[in-house]
């Protein structure tokens, strides 16, 4: 796996004002990649909160200390919740850090008839790893937000916690009848993209997203990888609504 | 890094009639993993040629001995040339698996100014290793069609074996005036994708991109990886082209 960059070097908000441990990865990028010293800024944001300018102010034996100055607010979340069947932890690693670089403002990794349950307690969700993925992902992109991440979650209960009136998509290469370039997306809709996972969708499954109102549709005659059919639909709708 | 799974078994065309040996990784993954016994059959196809079906005919102490049976004449090439600055070996690793499965006619790794000429001389190219990740690919993707993949020419050079006619369009996040999504783009339109790689274009590729015809255009305000960036923008094209 590639190491993502960080382009922006993102704090939790109870993190300003607070010393900075040597130990810490952000510390160890301003003063080994960065090579800051005392005095020089860096690009800083507040997770969900504003972007701005980092300065380190002192550099002790055991932590650094840095200001925070704030000079852009924070963006709107982005207006496409992706649902995934919950994959094997390495490509849910993959498709935090992309997802979030790409960009989607929820992000629900689902239990899925053909999904395999072990995939629901790996250690990857227990012990919060997932968040280190999101965070890289958001380092790299230039942004401070996150998407809202779930996992474990059944459909059903994924579907009850969408926006009301969100265009509802799903991948399906058995039963899509068109390609996703070709389904109905008004400009400024609410997009929910919903992505199989590895197995796909069971029959119960689909017939279950047609009576909530999703279009299944597809990418092709490929065979995707999971990772890679979210990349795609992502790019796909974002292109759509006019955001990339 | 995540293993492609082999959804196809291709062949050189030179290997029908020939027996394989059982050291083989694609004679492994008939008998490890598909457990084909003499009689069974599997989905295979000819690189660049038919696909069709494979038959376990015998299974020696040293090879397997198969036949192959072609159903579907090859596909066409896709009308899309993807070039990529060239990147460090292990983003090029994603990059020749990943495209080949979304699916590119062509995908040039070109010298760049602000690359890094060391990258060129990776044993990535010189040993060929390259072709594996195109073919894990294909084989993924559920196809026998690889793109035509060239490395280290400069980017004078390969403008130069471009298709005539081909809509040009260059990734470029500082200079590009509107969206991908927002290029003119006709149906049926062979495109030549040109992506910067990971410093991106110096002011005199830029000018030589215009002059070249090329429409430079970006992916909004986050900042990607060269392999998303990749892969973003081929979505987005192949979706444009009613291709997904």
């Amino acid at each position: 796996m590639t190491v993502a960059p960080v382009n922006l070097v993102l704090f939790e908000i109870a993190e300003l004002g607070q010393p900075l441990a040597l130990a810490d990865r952000r510390a160890r990028h301003l003063l080994d990649v960065l090579r800051r010293a005392p005095g020089d800024t860096f690009d800083a944001g507040v997770i969900d909160g504003p972007r701005g300018k980092g300065t380190v102010t002192a550099i002790g034996a055991d932590a650094i200390a840095f200001s925070f100055e704030a000079l852009f607010p924070p963006v709107a979340p982005e207006p496409i919740t992706l649902m995934v069947g919950l994959p094997r932890p390495q490509t849910a690693r993959d498709i935090l850090r992309d997802v979030t670089t790409l960009g989607a403002g929820a992000l629900h990794f689902v239990r899925t008839e053909k999904g395999d349950a072990n995939y629901a307690s790996s250690s990857l969700w227990s012990s919060g790893e997932w968040r280190r993925h999101a965070l890289a992902g958001a380092e790299q992109a230039f942004t401070t937000r996150l998407p809202t991440v779930a996992h474990g979650q059944s459909l059903t209960a994924a579907l009850d916690a969408l926006p009301a009136g969100s265009v509802r998509l799903a991948l399906d290469n058995y039963e899509g009848a068109a390609p996703l370039s070709a389904t109905v997306l008004p400009q400024g809709a609410h997009v929910t993209l919903a992505v199989g996972g590895e197995r796909g969708w069971s029959a119960a499954e689909r017939d279950f997203l047609r009576a909530q109102g999703f279009v299944l549709a597809h990418l092709g005659a490929r065979v995707l990888r999971t990772e890679t059919a979210c990349l795609a639909a992502l790019a796909i709708v974002r292109a759509r609504l006019g955001l990339m």
